[in-house]
């Protein structure tokens, strides 16, 4: 059987979850292999301080079927920068079947020139940087165009990964991932987004995440001005 | 300002996200720090082939104000019989303020006998096999009962972090977390618990698993036995 080969971009920075959620999900089925794919082998520290580990590098990395983009922290702003890691991505989009992020890795898909004319998604707080790189941005949780497929904030990395592995490989093995995982979610309070999480609660995060946001924006408008 | 020490043990066929999942919701507010405890420091491989990385030993760890099980296919069957990793647990919970699973992780606090009179969940296909070790099984997600906080299946691992996080540092916080994470989930398919997923799913699933779950029965019956 010939595997379903699937790779998560990695960098200094990344948020770990918006990879695991959707690595836990698509590495299940028999059918797929999943790559974590640095610039060199070896350690990455994420945004959390977790080490994760590349499996392959940009260079070594096999053509994919599946090139997924996951968000970070201020790391990410150097990945923006990056011309290595944007001509990884324009070159795995060529043979991609489908071309996806987590989070605000569509910022780095934009920034890649790969969400032109497509409609995406993004991170709450980050939607209207996505709109500032001409991006028709659809505040879902998982959008599909074509052969991109974008998830929203970190968690919706699960939502994101049952609906790409049932593009893949059908719905019954989505279903049957979804069991596995026992995923019958049960928030515990009513706050996973702006419009339900009271304006204290989101006051007190964007204050919070400001110096991320501003250096997020400044790459957003210094790519903008070239596009 | 005191730390709040978290630790969850990992261990050769851990499932990732059983640990990802929660970590990135503890990880998040500033008060606190996450540990991955190993038996020796390095990587640790994931049932899912995910190279994680033990950040401190049990013989270094420092005392924990929340000791936490994550569950995991076969290698779990290896925990419940090693008696360093049940010891680290018994030793922990004495002075710990919480002693918490996720998934089949609160098998093994059962082998260590840390749930003995307490309420506590499990993914759902072992919940037999908790029962069996003499533990009041509560089919919830969270379930938590006086200092024991457990949570259901893999994917429960966020929505017990939420619960957790609002005991060690209030529900304001936790409410920020789950907005920060955009937690809003939107399952594509109705197929997260054996009720809803349809008996197709069930029954392919529980034939895949029978080896896994064989192997963690006679591990329980084991054990059962000696209590």
């Amino acid at each position: 059987m010939t595997q379903i080969q699937i790779g998560f971009l990695i960098y200094p920075g990344v948020v770990q979850l918006d990879v695991m959620g959707a690595h836990q999900v698509l590495a299940f089925p028999p059918q797929t292999t999943v790559h974590l794919v640095g610039k060199t082998f070896g350690p990455v520290i994420s945004n959390e301080g977790v080490i994760l580990t590349s499996t392959t590098t940009m260079a070594d990395c096999p053509p994919l079927d599946v090139i997924c983009v996951p968000g970070g922290g201020l790391g990410q702003v150097e990945v923006m920068k990056d011309s290595e890691s944007l001509d990884f991505l324009k070159q795995q989009s060529i043979t991609a079947q489908y071309v996806a992020s987590v989070c605000t890795g569509s910022l780095i898909l934009a920034v890649a020139g790969l969400l032109k004319g497509y409609k995406a998604t993004c991170h709450w707080a980050f939607r209207d940087q996505l709109a500032r790189l001409g991006v028709e941005v659809v505040p879902q949780r998982v959008v599909i165009d074509r052969n991109r497929v974008t998830g929203a904030g970190v968690t919706s990395g699960i939502d994101f990964g049952l609906t790409l592995l049932s593009l893949l490989c059908g719905e019954p093995v989505a279903r049957t991932v979804q069991l596995m995982l026992e995923y019958d979610p049960e928030p515990p309070f009513d706050a996973g987004r702006p419009e339900t999480a009271g304006s204290t609660v989101v006051n007190s995060l964007l204050q919070a995440g400001k110096p991320l946001m501003d250096a997020f924006w400044a790459q957003t408008q210094a790519t903008a001005a070239q596009l």
